[in-house]
């Protein structure tokens, strides 16, 4: 018997739950793409075979150089990571040196994963979800209890824009305006590429100005590439080679490798997706207030904030023993726990498919 | 212009020396079997695409039971990495907690790598190459310099077996009875595909009886994917539980899941494997014994370590400019500097180019 898992990605507990194989479940639980990956992408991949016989490029200059044409940064501002998480590991290591890093909570399970992992100390400043956002609290940390003595130069601070799991959309000057209260900012743009460029908040074009400021990126939820585990780290070159040297020399394989070259040049896609996801997620959000019970956040990411009155795990349990149908419960939460589930915006038709899923669960569990 | 690399593996620095395509170099510095990948292998990763919009089992269930069936471990005793170097940084820091650990130098570069990134120290234990193995040396540690006041339980030992960059092949029989002598053993077997089952010295069998024991493996030299990344630790389930709680939670993808798992199945590209090497090593090992000034050591893996009375970056720079031949120097190695070079063992008539070349070389050199 699989245990609940703590996080999303485990399809195993939920695939025996749902009393079908994995791949027969629908799955709104992981922010995934519902578009990708992008042909191009998968036809690189295999592309990429014959060269598994060598080692990957230690200085991943093709790759390096890619990003750095897609972002408009300087080489040795990049560094390629096994995924997000394997780099939000080693900011956990550079965090460690400060007295104390701030989150606003709810916040992304891992990074409690990869601070807790390097022994550094990380301090949630909670945030009721249909409040706005704390920045008062975030400049001036004095009214926060227990952080009196610690110095701008002992803390740290990690932000996530969007914001997962809200799907709130940080604006840049915002956060540029608490940069210089922290030592270390380490800004979590995972979801940054489903907003298009007349709306994204993203702080790449900043990051020269401040060598205090690392940003994240992802490439598996917006092409749609979990599996691959691929994402990159832009910031100061000083901290980047610190990271280097803390780490093995070929984090990122060559079938990764790319398909990560061949993702940046998708433009044709990154299109496709700014026309579909607006209105499949305003059409989904409209959907899910209209029935009992339920009320979503407003989103700016590909993905929705649901507030239930029913217990999330109880319709997550009848979703999938009915439907076959993955909600991701927020149980890993601890601002959220069962009053939430949050649910990616799939296609159109999967979307209704959950909405008719959903109307019958809650009208069986009101009667 | 390319730096000349600290390490094998980074092929840009010696196709600008050639002048043509990495592509077209006829590498013997990486030692790689030359009878893979096994076709089962790459068919395994193109059926795993449609995988790769999911997260891997971040269990990895089916790989952790393919590599205990193959090993006839319980599953706890494995932890999969991307490559055993992502394993060597792990291990680096459970050796940090010591005083210090010793290695027997000449040694793979990449132990001193990971020791460095977590703070640890290494203490080489030099040996002649063409003296016996220093076993008296490893058991009464009182005999070394500077380390009478470190007791057992504060110091490590790290060994390679079957030995890089000697292919030296030590007896299982011999390890074992260091053990005791060391809190932590690591034990990087990373070679030891390539003895059969009649000559292997593995310590896997032995493994449940030493808790203080950790062994690494590697996929990627026997099966010719060292673009994949892919390795695995065999351990105690307390310390390997501690390693997957400082790292990320999804290091392997699932290609190089796909892959690994068809790899272990691929008994009969073993057997292939195991008819080839030797009479290719003892012809290469006599090919080259018969040029003037070279002396190759025995080895029991897939490559050889060759003393050379020419300054061997000498004959690596003439090897590349007049016949697109790379050969390893032994700069990285201390010990060894310019008076050695390493080859792999490739096809018969592959190390038959390289013999001729040699013969070449060598003749205009000393003319």
């Amino acid at each position: 018997m699989f245990e609940r898992p703590h996080h999303g990605g485990n399809l195993g507990w939920a695939a025996e739950m749902a009393g079908c194989p994995a791949f027969s479940l629908l799955d709104f639980s992981a922010s995934i793409n519902p578009l990708g990956p992008p042909a191009a992408v998968l036809a690189a991949i295999e592309s990429a075979l014959p060269a598994l016989h060598h080692y990957p490029d230690p200085q991943y200059v093709r790759l390096r150089q890619a990003i750095a044409d897609y972002h408009h940064l300087p080489v040795d501002w990049i560094l390629p990571g096994n995924g997000s998480a394997e780099l939000l590991t080693l900011a956990g290591r550079t965090f460690a040196g400060l007295d104390c890093t701030y989150v606003v909570g709810p916040a992304f399970g891992d990074y409690g994963r990869s601070w807790r992992g390097a022994g550094a100390k990380l301090k949630t400043i909670t945030w009721q979800v249909n409040q706005p956002w704390p920045w008062q609290k975030l400049r001036s940390l004095s009214e926060i209890t227990d952080s009196i003595t610690i110095q701008p130069q002992k803390r740290g601070l990690i932000l996530n824009n969007p914001h997962n799991p809200s799907g709130t959309l940080l604006p840049r000057e915002e956060i540029l305006a608490l940069l210089p209260h922290y030592q270390w900012v380490l800004l979590d743009e995972a979801f940054m590429d489903f907003l298009p460029p007349g709306e994204e908040q993203s702080l790449v074009s900043h990051l020269e100005e401040h060598p205090n400021l690392i940003i994240l990126r992802s490439l598996t939820k917006f092409y749609r590439l979990p599996g691959l585990r691929l994402g990159y780290a832009l910031g100061h070159p000083d901290i980047l080679s610190q990271w280097q040297a803390w780490r093995d020399p070929w984090p990122v394989n060559v079938l990764a490798e790319a398909a990560a070259i061949t993702c940046l040049e998708a433009e044709e896609f990154r299109q496709q997706v700014w026309q579909w996801l607006p209105p499949a997620r305003t059409a989904l959000q409209k959907d899910l207030a209209s029935l009992p019970g339920l009320l979503p956040l407003a989103s700016q990411a590909n993905f929705l904030l649901v507030k239930t009155a029913i217990p999330a795990p109880e319709l997550q349990q009848e979703l999938l023993i009915k439907c076959q149908i993955l909600i991701r419960d927020c149980l890993s939460f601890p601002e959220l726990v069962q009053d939430f589930f949050r649910v990616a915006v799939r296609t159109v038709a999967d979307n209704q498919k959950l909405t008719q899923a959903l109307a019958t669960v809650i009208a069986t569990a009101r009667s």
